[in-house]
């Protein structure tokens, strides 16, 4: 059905939007490790002049690649205790402010997540994420226990699936890095292949803001193999890192060019 | 050991802040149920010249009550789904946004919480809150684990809790409303007396943007007694909201004409 009345006028916005080549991406990744490889690749600078509110800990890195504006952001380290700050409350937050500063046309997460070989992930694939939630929100009430999975779309771009040969899946967030028994039970209705710590935080603020979202997810670890994960994870982090800047590098150069339309 | 160097300057300043009369205060309340008795008491008018960005559902609440500025902000219904937006990352934004536009001296984040019997905890019990911690972050990477637990220390009102004769308690923050035996060893760790959706995160915001922030829970459900947490939570939620309203201006007012550091 054709949108009518006040929605048309938006609509029309929307689309237009979406026939502009893409000129300023922002991608927010939640740890060092993840970040640097990108920002070497693209040999973006750190800010000097920080569009956040003093005192936080959140980094911003910036460049100009082909005909793009890349902003890449990370939280930073915890100011007490010195470790990247990961998880969903970072992520939002850095996410929300990156996005009123900078307003970007879209959204790149990227960074390492478990994954699980039943649904056929292995060490160093990369996942071009369908569709995200949350596995660690249980509210037993109806509505409620919508709201608290938070299932959503990532922004389609069938073209960059089919033209990068990515493997597609679903993504499921929670602020554990280990899986409890009722976590892998709302994991498993999520249909998730792959499980992170930010994913389904970030779409929640994207969409929110109305930006369009996509999560590029690189496996560390394997959740249902038998190495344990945390031990998994570390091991793996800088190998697979590389694969992650590889993606990312070759979604930019992607994305170079084009209006979303045509992602 | 007293300060010195760039650091006396700091505390300087600090130590005549707190010497200032509090003028504005931030109150933070997840539900729409637990924040209209105190928008009512204080007869606060909704914001017409919203300081949030547009498309977001986060709602303010304002006026003047005898020397005090108060801001009540929730974070409004969820836009696709109609319910409370509660839980610890719609907390966080909301609470980042209204400490950057309104500059508080002081959060309230009041609402209500299950409680535990076995720490002492009644139905309609109001407690203020000592410390914070979250129990549903589990990193078991060295630090990383104390990163997710993410304790804190309430800002410390000793004369306020004396004069109201208020319960101290320790809160547990996670995303869910059910509990979890990976939550309950959690929260057993964390000492907690009062079980929420959004404390903790208030805390890390709130201590990210160095404002200092209260806490007062109200006990709508016993998590360790024998009815069902959804149901005994919907049940009480009316009938402890006035309880919570009740502190809220008892604090209010014990506030109004204070500084900081004579709560």
């Amino acid at each position: 059905m054709a949108p009518h009345g006040e929605g048309s006028e938006e609509a029309m916005v929307v689309q237009d939007e979406n026939r502009k080549p893409i000129s300023s991406i922002l991608i927010v990744i939640a740890m060092q490790t993840e970040a640097m490889p990108v920002v070497n690749k693209f040999q973006l600078k750190e800010d000097l002049d920080p569009v956040f509110p003093k005192g936080v800990p959140w980094v911003r890195y910036h460049g100009i690649y082909k005909d793009l504006h890349i902003n890449l952001v990370w939280p930073g380290k915890d100011l007490t205790l010195g470790v990247d700050s990961v998880g969903t409350i970072s992520a939002s937050l850095v996410t929300y402010a990156a996005i009123q500063a900078l307003q970007p046309d879209l959204i790149i997460n990227a960074g390492t997540a478990g994954g699980f070989k039943v649904k056929g992930a292995c060490i160093s694939d990369v996942f071009l994420v369908s569709d995200v939630a949350f596995h660690d929100r249980r509210i037993p009430i109806p509505v409620f226990d919508l709201y608290g999975v938070g299932s959503r779309q990532s922004f389609s771009t069938p073209n960059l699936l089919k033209e990068l040969n990515l493997k597609a899946g679903k993504l499921s967030t929670g602020d554990s890095l280990d899986m409890s028994p009722q976590d892998e039970a709302s994991i498993v209705a999520n249909e998730a292949t792959v499980k992170d710590m930010e994913g389904a935080a970030v779409a929640y603020v994207a969409d929110l803001l109305k930006v369009p979202a996509i999560f590029i997810k690189a496996v560390t670890d394997i959740v249902d193999g038998d190495k344990p994960t945390a031990e998994e994870f570390l091991q793996n982090l800088s190998a697979v890192t590389a694969a992650l800047e590889q993606a990312v590098a070759q979604i930019v150069d992607f994305i170079s060019g084009k209006c979303l339309s045509e992602l």
